[in-house]
């Protein structure tokens, strides 16, 4: 079969793509083997009651119906109560067990700058990075910063300082990503020796076995600067997500969907290093298609971001082509995204016939 | 001539030595060829009108008197008008032209730990040092901690730690003491690249061209920080204080002095590192022995302090001898200070006298 997405999408991308995955199946006439359905998740990113992937987390069985509905916003109105106002407190049981699914596709923005960096048009999501969050504590001792020697000081800040650099050397030999987005001080003054600081870790790589060996390396460049420098270290894992990755096939039809429709050369390989986690925002939870992933085969489509912005009024997925590649296709981007999107599902729903 | 302190002191140990000093020379029956004064110079602190050596500055000409009597307290009082109402708002002019001095010995606590740890007695203070502070400014760039690429970041912070990790280092190849008390950052989420940073640079050395040293170490290692590291550094130098050297002849007395009494093993040719500099007080001045030092011959005598604390609660120097070193003398640490004082002034006296 080959059928053609139309129009170019403003809005929500993976929801206003998917409605026109089954506008065009429709409109085509073609009867697909699996029913097709477009979900859209409620309160999946907890913009306004904080939890993320709210209702995938339900579906998948991750989390309570009855917890979720209890949450509240920051007006203290309960997400039941403000579901059944608007009419949209549906009566079906939202399960895995319920509401089967046989698999799972999403469409979104790779929230991250390397698509367009290295411009190319669709990222084949192989699945989620793992995540560990630190909290590292370093215990020094204050003093004066002009009469205490140099070598009669346990500068907690220089110690802090010292190890925010392993964070960044140990995360590059490891292939991981690593960020220090938090340090604070037990004093604040110009002439004080800082007696004590902590800061934040967040790590991320596809493969748990390098965040172990990081965690390692961390542990031990704090020991070397301890005995150094007179300082104390403890870590604390604050969060720790496993990896995830997506099912072959699935990922093998969006492999292959990409590549026949805009060509191997505009496709890449990549892990969900985003994971919808949202600023500012500790309790974060994974992608949706995570969720589902726990429970049916799973696949995402990724399209550029431009600047690699996300979770930003700057977050930006252009209806035009906007960078300069050596694409000689004046197609959308967007429109892209949801043309594998439609082919990923077709050629899914050939396998399921096939079985 | 043979005088000797008595008592024990407890309190403001400068005034109180001062006082015993005269006491001792009066109860000896000993006239000396310039006359003494004991100086209690007022709000030297700053502790409750915002000024550091505050009449100290308006003896050496470096402050005017009304500025001084025009600072107001927390509760807006004015210093003027509370020196009135307390019966200390003297007529006589506190200049060093209306009421000069030949030379001005100060006995203080070191507030640093240099004469505890090296189990000496008294530190013969050759100056004051020079200090210089800063704020760096880091820019860089706010991006996700799981999406940006490691080779695609301008982190800020990661940028602050590594310079922070210099002024360490180069000050200490350059016998300097260099602190950097607070840093903050524009963002603090746990998963958020830093995209800007401050810190603060507290530099002391007795030598301003190590300062100038360091400064360029500094601005050197922030371009290379800047080009590997796509971040941008501004340097503002907030406060400059000159280095200052006490009189040779006074500083020769309070040598002798010292030497003669306590033995040359339990003396320490040192700097003053603290400058009277109180936490959290950014118009901060120098000890009021470097306002003096502008105008006549002055010179410092140092005695230790309890684990090198000061400007806190647990500031403490001991009247019992209280560190185990290899002296046999059953001395109190603050009766040597005085002693040494008067010593030292009785010298002097007798150089005025040859003269």
């Amino acid at each position: 079969m080959s059928l053609t997405v139309g129009g170019r999408y403003d809005g929500i991308l993976g929801v206003t793509a998917a409605l026109e995955v089954l506008r065009t199946i429709h409109a085509a006439g073609y009867k697909p083997h699996a029913p097709l359905a477009a979900i859209d998740w409620t309160n999946e990113e907890g913009a306004r009651f904080p939890k993320m992937c709210c209702a995938s987390s339900v579906w998948s069985g991750s989390q309570k119906v009855e917890a979720q509905h209890a949450l509240e916003d920051l007006e203290g109105t309960q997400m039941k109560a403000e579901l059944e106002r608007i009419g949209f407190l549906g009566k079906e049981k939202c399960s895995y067990i319920d509401m089967p699914l046989s698999a799972h596709f999403e469409l979104h923005i790779e929230q991250g700058p390397i698509l367009e960096k290295e411009g190319k048009k669709i990222g084949v999501v192989g699945g989620v990075q793992a995540m560990r969050w630190y909290k590292v504590t370093c215990s020094g001792r204050e003093g004066h910063a002009g009469a205490t020697p140099m070598d009669n000081r346990a500068d907690a800040l220089l110690a802090a300082a010292k190890l925010i650099a392993v964070v960044n050397t140990s995360s590059i030999a490891h292939g991981a990503v690593g960020t220090v987005g938090i340090v604070k001080t037990a004093t604040e003054a110009v002439n004080t020796i800082v007696g004590g600081a902590w800061f934040t870790i967040d790590l991320r790589c596809p493969y748990e076995h390098e965040l172990d060996a990081i965690e390692q390396e961390l542990k031990d460049a704090a020991k070397k600067i301890t005995s150094a420098d007179g300082v104390m270290f403890s870590f604390e894992q604050t969060w720790d997500c496993p990896a995830v990755r997506f099912d072959k096939t699935a990922l093998s039809c969006v492999r292959a969907a990409g590549e026949e429709y805009i060509g191997k050369e505009m496709c890449r390989e990549m892990d969900s290093a985003a994971g919808h986690d949202r600023f500012h925002t500790p309790g974060i939870r994974l992608t949706y298609s995570a969720e589902t992933s726990m429970r049916v085969p799973t696949a995402m489509i990724f399209v550029p971001s431009k600047d690699g912005i996300s979770h930003n009024p700057n977050e930006y997925t252009s209806k035009e082509e906007w960078y300069k590649s050596n694409c000689d296709k004046k197609l959308t981007t967007s429109a892209d995204g949801a043309q594998v999107l439609l082919n990923a599902v077709l050629k899914y729903d050939s396998i399921l016939q096939g079985e």
